[in-house]
């Protein structure tokens, strides 16, 4: 029999997903705010032109029942569409971030909406478009229950899209907000011309502060080491097409944040993460010094140079 | 006093190693093999146009004392000039790669030549061209000894140049050497049009082969999360520039491994390295698939196609 997998949300990961999904032979519900006429072909900018087979049923209306759910929703508007859940299936969140009124990662929040129910974290450094186009790709599917990570790894896994189990969703998470916040960054050491060394020992940092965060959390800090730590943070601080990336690389230029805003129509995570993530951090007492810069950067309470200064005059310590 | 540092070859990174020790007010002495005018204009392709202060002393003899030596030599060239260094120094090794007569790395040799003195690795995400001009950079120290490794990163550390103490060189020197060859499969997987999904799992993955080797070989697998594993990965992988990543772009374009190499003057060292690492990783039962797979697309026993078939259909496991 095959499996019944809802894909919450129609942007360009939800389709992706929908489409990946498909192509293990389950049948694939995916909700739409908007109702896509189905067959479709939908374009988006970055999916290009990708036709949505017969076989993924779209539709306007909450799915009924569903074996597992996708929630491929903006995480800020996640929260609000929680109560129309099928009921009993494991929801995996697939959105990454932190919420900006409650400072809580997806997880958290499906724990606290649904506190019996199981969950997990889809996570990696995953183009959506290329995930559309069955490029291989590798990803972490992690639970705290692992026969529900391993059996999801082993159900969903396919020729050109290999899921890796993975038992701690909390450093799965931090990764996936806080890529963001270093590829922004990136984004101004490159804009400002301090060069690629700079770059990649920011990205390498980064992965540091983190897994110093998860295990203030209560996570495992080697999970930053993996695909949606390490990897993820490849993908965002030196693939093209970031909008942290780029937002980063024009206030490296110079550039005044209010400016490079008013010129976006779109969203850019990091600016909203960066501090949020901090006052997670603190409330912990992890010191997390990149993403503690970017925030005064984004704040303009300090300079890029002084960040860079402050950055390379810390004390000294062991890696 | 300034401490007197013996810099051992006058290649790109030799001399930009001995640029950044002068600016902590050591006296310098680069030996290279052919005597430089001093001082000098040195020209060279990656370090542009740089002028080497009088402060810098330049000789083609070798130094007949020091407080520490560091040895910039390319490492199949390391053990010839071993016999000529000044006594009772510490060794540091700044050199990459596994010797391909004995298959040992940098470390491993000055173990053998000289057991009785210290040494240590220098490591990390070092443009030579970068180092030279100042940018900010950081790297990692690493000696069995903490108490040389935290000595030198306190006397050689600069604003612009950061460096960590850590005690694990075998993760260090693993992470040096197998750079090249997983820039060689980050070429491939672009060159031949899998995406860059594909390469951030490349190298992530690869830091986990790495990380397996390190434990192996007795070394720290978390060495291989940082400056001297995915720093460098991450330049070498990304950054513009790399012999190694552009040989495996051509192969993934579809080029023959003798006509690439034809057309070239210079070293690429993962073609060398590949089969070396491969055959260390064996002798300790350290599966690594992806430097496997670069091996055997060298060696032409296997075809893109079939290393991303082998690589992707591997038993599904945790992260």
């Amino acid at each position: 029999m095959p499996i019944n997998i809802a894909v919450i949300g129609a942007g360009a990961w939800g389709i992706a997903l929908s489409l990946q999904m498909a192509r293990t032979g389950a049948n694939v519900y995916l909700w739409s705010r908007k109702e896509l006429p189905n067959p479709t072909t939908h374009t988006l900018s970055r999916l290009d032109c990708v036709s949505i087979p017969e076989t993924i049923t779209v539709s306007n209306q909450f799915p009924t029942k569903a074996d597992i759910v996708f929630l491929a929703v903006p995480l800020q508007y996640m929260r609000s569409i929680l109560p129309y859940m099928p009921p009993t299936a494991p929801l995996i969140a697939c959105c990454k971030g932190v919420e900006t009124t409650s400072l809580k990662f997806p997880l958290e929040i499906l724990e606290e909406i649904y506190p019996k129910r199981e969950h997990g974290a889809l996570s990696g450094p995953n183009f959506a478009h290329e995930v559309a186009k069955s490029y291989p790709t590798a990803s972490v599917i992690a639970s705290k229950n692992p026969k529900l990570a391993q059996e999801l790894a082993n159900k969903l896994s396919t020729s050109t899209f290999r899921l890796y189990a993975n038992t701690d969703p909390i450093g799965v998470e931090i990764g996936g907000a806080a890529k963001n916040v270093f590829a922004i960054a990136a984004g101004i050491a490159m804009g400002a011309g301090l060069g690629e060394n700079a770059r990649a020992s920011i990205i390498t940092r980064g992965i540091a502060e983190l897994s110093r965060l998860s295990t203030g959390l209560g996570g495992d800090p080697m999970t930053l080491s993996g695909l949606a730590g390490v990897g993820d943070m490849i993908l965002t601080c030196t693939g093209q097409g970031s909008r942290n990336y780029s937002l980063g690389f024009e206030l490296g230029q110079g550039k005044k944040l209010k400016d490079i805003l008013a010129q976006r129509t779109t969203v850019t995570e990091g600016v909203t993460t960066a501090p949020a993530i901090l006052q997670r951090a603190t409330q912990h007492h992890v010191i997390t010094p990149i993403i503690e810069a970017v925030t005064h950067i984004l704040n303009e309470e300090i300079t890029i140079q002084t960040a860079q200064n402050i950055l390379m005059s810390r004390p000294l310590g062991n890696e």
